[in-house]
């Protein structure tokens, strides 16, 4: 086996050298450059960049959100563990409801774990800052409460990944009038929606 | 927004049907078809399954190891959070080790905290189920280890990312006499070493 590179600041200098060499990242506003950066280095996917559609004005009010202490409410426990809680400006809650939900519960409702989960975010949503990195039926129902009258996030982080719904429920997010960043087509995961909260909460460094 | 699937069932009928009609899966081997599927329902992407390569005997080695109670060994938390621990047939422990690491550790020693956690399996090493879902210096390190004398996984599954390491290391690991399943190229995550470790766990049940 040939030497590697150990050390972590050169690991992550030739990292990012390479996602600014090789993404398109020029046309990306200024105050989501860094989120960009920390998706693609999450995924190791330069070209995912291209998919990547936000609201004006997204990464100001995600970052705002988090220094005032806003609560992040993810869909699964991959993601609550892939946010660098040090790095939060506020000591931010991290919030995953879905262990508090049993597959007897989503069968009684006729719907899925994640699904049901997102009505008990109800306490917590206004303006909070939500990533899913799941579940496009966690993504889908918190779209349907707040047509019903919910409060609405600080910022909606959709990253849904699969094969049925997630490019239909990212591209309902997509067309409404919430502030999010969210990744086009079936792409998504935990590791991305993560890494859009902990660029939110402190750039790169 | 439109009517979505919410039922569990069909969920999952639909997308292992999509990943079997678009994804390469007839040159897997009859014991790592499943976890082929498993890995392309985690990331969203069919075409991935033609990066994957395998040892001869590696599914059936890694579900046998399982079956015998081996504990499983993890680069990150994300990978351990992405574990459904309910479906491991022998209650097998999962053992993250990056938080017993300090970045001053890490420091002092001149190489990253994922890199010397694995020093902290050696212990558990011997007919473990390694599954590396993030770093390449930890599949670096724990080659290395295994090349000066330390015990040998049952398995070890390379899904290591990025820009920097994630190819060299997977590359180091499908060319070593050891067990593995590893997704060639800069791709892979945590969320596909999980997915791997539960295919091997149970299959598509």
């Amino acid at each position: 086996m040939n030497a590697w590179i150990s050390d972590p600041a050169e690991i992550y200098r030739q990292s990012f050298a390479t996602i600014r060499a090789e993404a398109d990242l020029a046309r990306m506003p200024a105050d989501l450059a860094d989120l960009a950066v920390r998706v693609v280095h999450a995924c190791g996917m330069t070209e995912i960049a291209a998919d990547l559609a936000w609201s004006e004005g997204a990464g100001l009010a995600g970052a705002q959100a988090l220094r005032r202490g806003a609560p992040i409410l993810v869909d699964a426990e991959m993601v609550a563990h892939g946010i660098i809680r040090r790095n939060l400006p506020a000591a931010n809650p991290v919030i995953c409801t879905l262990n508090e939900v049993t597959q007897a519960d989503a069968k009684g409702a006729s719907t899925t774990r994640s699904a049901l989960a997102v009505e008990k975010w109800l306490p917590r949503l206004d303006g909070s800052v939500v990533a899913v990195g799941n579940a496009p039926t966690a993504l889908f129902r918190l779209l349907e409460l707040i047509n019903a009258g919910a409060p609405r996030p600080a910022l909606i982080l959709g990253f849904a990944v699969g094969f049925v719904g997630a490019v239909e429920s990212k591209d309902a997010l997509i067309a409404s009038d919430l502030p999010h960043v969210a990744l086009r087509g079936r792409r998504g995961g935990s590791a991305m929606a993560a890494a859009a909260v902990n660029a939110l909460a402190g750039g790169l460094s």
